[in-house]
């Protein structure tokens, strides 16, 4: 069950090429290719003709030819040439999504057309704004989006799953700020004078204490950034500052796993591509832990016992928040949907 | 859901050997092997001692004995032997399928033996008929057979699957003609004074223009055989001839997975191995061309939304005509099955 | 269903060590690990916080922190740590099952703490007493544990399975006697002068006639001790004797895979490693002709038809009777399980 009427992320702008490309969204396959024109399109890959993949066909132009028996539609998703047929049968269309492309991400509305929503697009502007520098990047995770979602709003599991990178003890010393809003949640959590992590000593030459502030903002219905801003305690002999911020796009795939995408930018070491392959193999190797321990998780509640519930702690107040808040909002939707 | 009282391909006769072989028809285990004095036999596969393996087993003479314990079971499926037993418990029997071996195939009829109807054999002779010369083979196709078979009655896919190959626009500029029949389907499509396809250059030397005849005789529940035929069109500098058979035999393995036996013969450049080869060659790449198709489509299918159906054109007639004939089949044949 | 107020093998001793491993036992993850004061230990492997594996983390102490957030429980599953928090909530705990450890073996009850019933504990003490020699294995079986069972418990199986080792036509030829008695089932077979098979040949260096007697004791839930004596047949040149147990505890991972434990121990050729090596070599590799048949028989099994039923021979006495039992068992626990 996800919600429907939200923007997710249904590829970055490079994986949009003439060739197209299969990829299931919220449980159902999609076909993602760009047209002569660099139009993006996001079609439902089931041909209404016998049910081949579009994605197994060509791009013409404007449109796609189904790979098996040539019909042929156009990004609306209507059918405009069948082979060998003067007339094209009225039902003969597909699925289509409402795309805008922006930041070099691609965003896809999945529900009604008429409901689109602009103003709902999810903020991730860093990505090419003067001033940042960093790139995105992709993962497939096989566990569901929510569990991707929690591992990002409670970052005390930097402690324990990237000990060796982001790890400090500062983590869970610090207790974290809450607050939920209408259409979202943030977590905030100040750490004053703490040393350096590992990351931070590298990527920011930090060596002295530093004030380290985490804030965590989740949009329904799977958008986390995360900013991290570090700056030398006042009084020490350094005056450093370093901010990042990690973009984090979950689009379920299926119940059971997530295409993450996910975008690093910094604010300093601008035009630096030796610090950009760092920051991104770091953060990319820190992801892959999380995913090992993600993917577990999942295959352990797939079988748990009737009644288990997870058990939540302060530091798990960002996630409770977020579920509450998507509980909500889906069983706003739900309803609404059946009645349509 | 699978028609019992048919003839399937339960393998070629090559694959019948003394060594035993598991097989799954009609989504159920059975094992094929040949006895000492020929016979090609076909028993399920499912020792009633403890449910093992015959195939595990070995042959002896005619009969077969179970890898586990060595019940011994005789081409009938009547237990003969219990080691160390004097008396064999009546019950100690397996399933056998009445089979006739023919043109290098070996037929199985899944049905009642009392409803045994030879006169319903398939047609397949032209694998030994004078004349005629080719081969057969096997693929393993994870699709239903019901896909394969809408695969070979609308021949309009050529020109998209297998563009390099076959494919010609002429395929779908020509329409087809249907016939229905009581016990069968016959789809026609004369293309008169076309560009011969790159096949045929290849295999029969056209350059000039030809007129090629598709006749495509679908027989239930799974046999489809293509002839097709190519003249040099009247007038023209050649004169050339060449004919085709493809001989299709779909057997269900399960209700997502088909063993599919194939022949390709020719009636001329007899004698001539490297043309065989060839052929065979060819037809193998185009086939594999399909199964890509076919596999993906299946996964489709699988998970397409309540009242998903296929849309019909003109060229799908054989395919419409075929899917009615199978289910008039079923719905005929099933009532009986449950009375009996 | 599994009997749960029952001794199971969770591991072999050198299993459990600093470094926590996941293995499932009766459908259910747990963690196995050692304790800094050499405690096995066995907990469910689903923190309560998260449900992420207990075995993704650490041993510190006598206890283990979660590798997600540091949740952290002692050997009785009781929450001792919470990162960042004061108080620990007092749902806080994991599944702890009680564990004794011996004869190089780690035993689990998997039933109620206040049941614990030491007198029932399995006896393998022959791996550790003086006057025997051998060792442990593991196997991993995709069968369930019950088609192990009744693979020990008929042993004329030899004569095909294994008829390259153990093979005799002696085990058919020469009948059981079956004794059920409350708490267990035992199966002998005699065999006074017969030629000795190619594994007592070659381990025993038996050339003439032998009298041969297996004696096979089951106990529930799932263990099983073979006990296999040899000697030179009154009259004959030779005057050897031998004698093997092989000890085998059959641990359900799953309704359809089982933790194949096993030992091997002899009575003869003591401190002779190379005997020890060839031996377990031998039987290795005699328990995976085993494992090839109950691998396709849980196949054959699982789809088998409504109403299939095994047929038994006076040779199943042995599986007849354990199943019996098994079924006794359950019928007697399984309401008690509910009304608890």
């Amino acid at each position: 069950m996800f919600l429907r009427n939200e923007w997710y992320v249904a590829g970055l702008s490079h994986e949009f090429v003439e060739r197209p490309r299969q990829r299931w969204l919220l449980g159902e396959p999609f076909v993602l290719y760009r047209t002569a024109s660099g139009r993006a399109v996001v079609l439902e890959d089931r041909c209404p003709h016998r049910g081949a993949p579009l994605s197994s066909g060509e791009v013409c132009g404007e449109s796609i030819a189904c790979g098996y028996h040539g019909f042929t539609f156009d990004p609306e998703g209507i059918c405009t040439h069948v082979p060998g047929m003067q007339t094209i049968p009225r039902e003969a269309r597909v699925r289509a999504c409402p795309v805008v492309e922006r930041w070099g991400w691609v965003f896809v509305w999945m529900g009604a057309h008429h409901e689109v929503d602009l103003t709902r697009l999810p903020d991730y502007h860093w990505l090419t704004e003067p001033g940042w520098e960093g790139r995105s990047e992709y993962l497939s995770v096989k566990a569901n989006y929510g569990l991707v979602r929690d591992n990002l709003l409670d970052l005390t599991h930097a402690r324990y799953v990237h000990r060796k990178t982001l790890g400090t003890a500062a983590v869970t010393d610090h207790p974290i700020n809450t607050e939920a809003h209408g259409c979202g949640v943030r977590v905030t959590r100040e750490m004053p004078g703490i040393e350096p992590s590992p990351f931070f000593r590298l990527m920011g030459g930090f060596t002295g204490l530093v004030d380290h502030r985490q804030q965590i903002d989740f949009t329904p219905p799977c958008h986390v950034v995360i900013n991290t801003r570090v700056r030398s305690t006042a009084g020490s002999a350094e005056n450093r500052s370093a901010e990042f911020h990690v973009l984090n796009a979950l689009t379920p795939e299926t119940e059971r796993s997530t295409h993450y995408f996910w975008g690093l930018v910094r604010n300093f070491a601008l035009g630096d591509d030796t610090v950009t392959e760092t920051q991104q193999r770091l953060n990319r190797e820190t992801f892959l832990e999380d995913l090992s321990i993600l993917e577990q998780q999942q295959v352990l509640l797939d079988c748990k016992p009737d009644g288990w519930r997870p058990i939540a702690t302060r530091n798990d107040g960002g996630c409770v928040q977020a579920e509450r808040l998507m509980n909500r909002l889906l069983e706003a939707e739900v309803p609404m949907r059946k009645v349509q």
